[in-house]
C-alpha cells in the first residue's frame, strides 16, 4: 500500500467547488473518477481543504491509498491522460504513510486578483475580482500591516463556521501589479473559512476610501463578523500552495 | 445616419470565429444580435479582417451604420449589457461616414502566446500554444529579425488563399516573458491569410534546432508555403490592435 500525494492545478470556473456534494461536479469527484480509471481500484483522495464554487488552485494538494504498482511520478501523467484540459497534476510523489494532506499542512498560501478597469475584460471576468474605479493601494498596503502577525481573526471567518480555535498566524501579504491586474498574496499557517476572501473585501472598503487603514486593528480585536468587510467574490481566489 | 466605430475584445475559445457562417456560432453573430436588440435597426457590421476559430482579440475593431440617437460614446455600456461575458465592447465612437474598419486599417499588431512547461496549464490549454519542452529563445530572436522589413511573403501564406498582392511590411516583433509564457508581438502594415500563425510554427522549429535562424532568409525568398513551417494553433493569437 503506498500513499501518493499529488499537486492538483485548476480552474475552479466550470465546477462546484472542491468536496464531492450529490448536486454538481466537483473537482474531487472528477478526479476519483479519473484516479480510478488509472489503478482500477475504488480510491478516496484526501484534500488539504475544500474549495469553493469558481474558487481556483495553482497548487492544491491532495493524497490517496493504492496499491497500484504504477511508479509514483508517473501518476501525474497517468491521471492526467483521464482529465479535462481546466484540471491539471502537476507532481506526483510516494509519501510516508502517515503523511495527510490537510493534517500534515504547515501553512498556506493563497493568492487574490483584482481586476480594475472600466469594463470588465473577457479573459478575467471568471478569473479576478472586477472593480470598476481604481482603487488606493497606498491605503490598501497600509491596511495589510495590521494584519500581519498573530491573531484571533474571528471577525474574518464567514459567520456560522464552528472552529473553536480562531487564532492564526499571517506571515506574509505581497502585492503584485501587472497593468490592470492585482495580485494579493497571503502567506499563514492556516486560514478560516472564508478568511481571505473577508480581509480582501475589506481591504477593497480602504480602497475606496470607505474605511480608514487603521480600522482594520479594531476590527480584530472586535472579533465581529458583522463589523468587517465583504467576502470578496470567490472567482479572484487561488490555492497558490500548501506547505509541510 | 451615423457611422459607429467600435473596439472589441474577445476570448474566442467557445466561437466558431469572426465571420458569419452557417454551422456555428461566430462573434460578428453575436455582435450583431446585440446591436439590433440595442437600436431596434437591422444591421451589419463590417470587422476590420476575420478572426479564425478559437482566435482572440484584444482589440478587433468593427463599424455600423445607424440612425440610433444613443449617443455614440455610449454605444459601448449599451451593447455590453446584451453580450455574453466572453465578448466586450471595450470602446465606441462616431466616425466619418467614409472610415471602413478593414479598408480604412493602416496596419495592425497580433500576439502570440507559447506556453513552455511539462504539463500544460488548465489556465491556457485556450490560450496559448503548449510547448513541453523549452525553446532556444535566443535563436527564435534571431531568425525574427530575418522576418523585418518588407517582403513577399507568400511563403507564409495558408496554400490556396487567393490575394494578388503578397507582398507585406513587417515593422516590429517584440518578444516578453513572463514566467513560462512567451508573447511575441507582430507589427505590420498588414498581414495574409495565417501568416503570423505559419511566421510563428517557423520561428518554433527554429527553437527546436530542427532549422537555422538565418534560413528564414531562404524561405522567404523561396515563395513556397510547402518550405516553411507549421501552422501554429489558432488558440495562441490574439488580435492587439488595428492602426488607422
Amino acid at each position: 500500500m503506498k500513499n501518493i500525494k499529488l499537486v492538483i492545478s485548476y480552474q475552479g470556473s466550470a465546477y462546484c467547488g472542491w468536496q464531492i456534494q450529490p448536486n454538481g461536479l466537483t473537482i474531487q469527484e472528477v478526479l476519483e473518477t479519473a484516479i480510478e480509471e488509472v489503478t482500477g481500484e475504488k480510491i478516496q483522495i484526501m484534500g488539504s481543504g475544500r474549495t469553493d464554487s469558481g474558487v481556483h488552485a495553482y497548487g492544491q494538494v491532495a493524497n490517496f491509498y493504492t496499491e497500484s504498482r504504477i511508479p509514483p511520478e508517473r501518476f501525474a501523467l497517468a491521471i492526467n491522460t483521464r482529465l479535462p484540459k481546466d484540471i491539471r497534476i502537476i507532481e506526483s510523489e510516494e509519501v510516508e504513510k502517515e503523511f495527510h494532506s490537510r493534517f500534515s499542512a504547515k501553512g498556506k498560501a493563497y493568492i487574490y486578483k483584482i481586476y480594475e478597469g472600466g469594463i470588465d475584460s473577457p479573459f478575467y471576468f471568471d478569473r479576478a475580482f472586477h472593480v470598476k474605479n481604481t482603487l488606493d493601494w497606498e491605503k490598501i498596503q497600509d491596511a495589510a500591516r495590521y494584519f500581519h502577525g498573530e491573531h484571533d481573526f474571528k471577525a474574518f471567518m464567514a459567520s456560522g463556521s464552528v472552529v473553536k480555535n480562531t487564532v492564526r498566524t499571517i506571515e506574509k501579504i505581497e502585492f503584485h501589479r501587472n497593468n490592470d491586474l492585482w495580485e494579493m498574496t497571503f502567506k499563514g499557517n492556516g486560514f478560516l473559512y472564508n478568511m481571505v476572501r473577508i480581509m480582501v473585501g475589506t481591504l477593497y472598503e480602504v480602497g475606496r476610501s470607505r474605511r480608514k487603514p487603521e480600522e482594520i486593528k479594531k476590527l480584530i480585536l472586535g472579533l465581529d463578523r458583522n463589523k468587517a468587510g465583504i467576502t470578496a467574490p470567490a472567482h479572484g481566489l487561488y490555492l497558490n500552495e500548501v506547505y509541510y
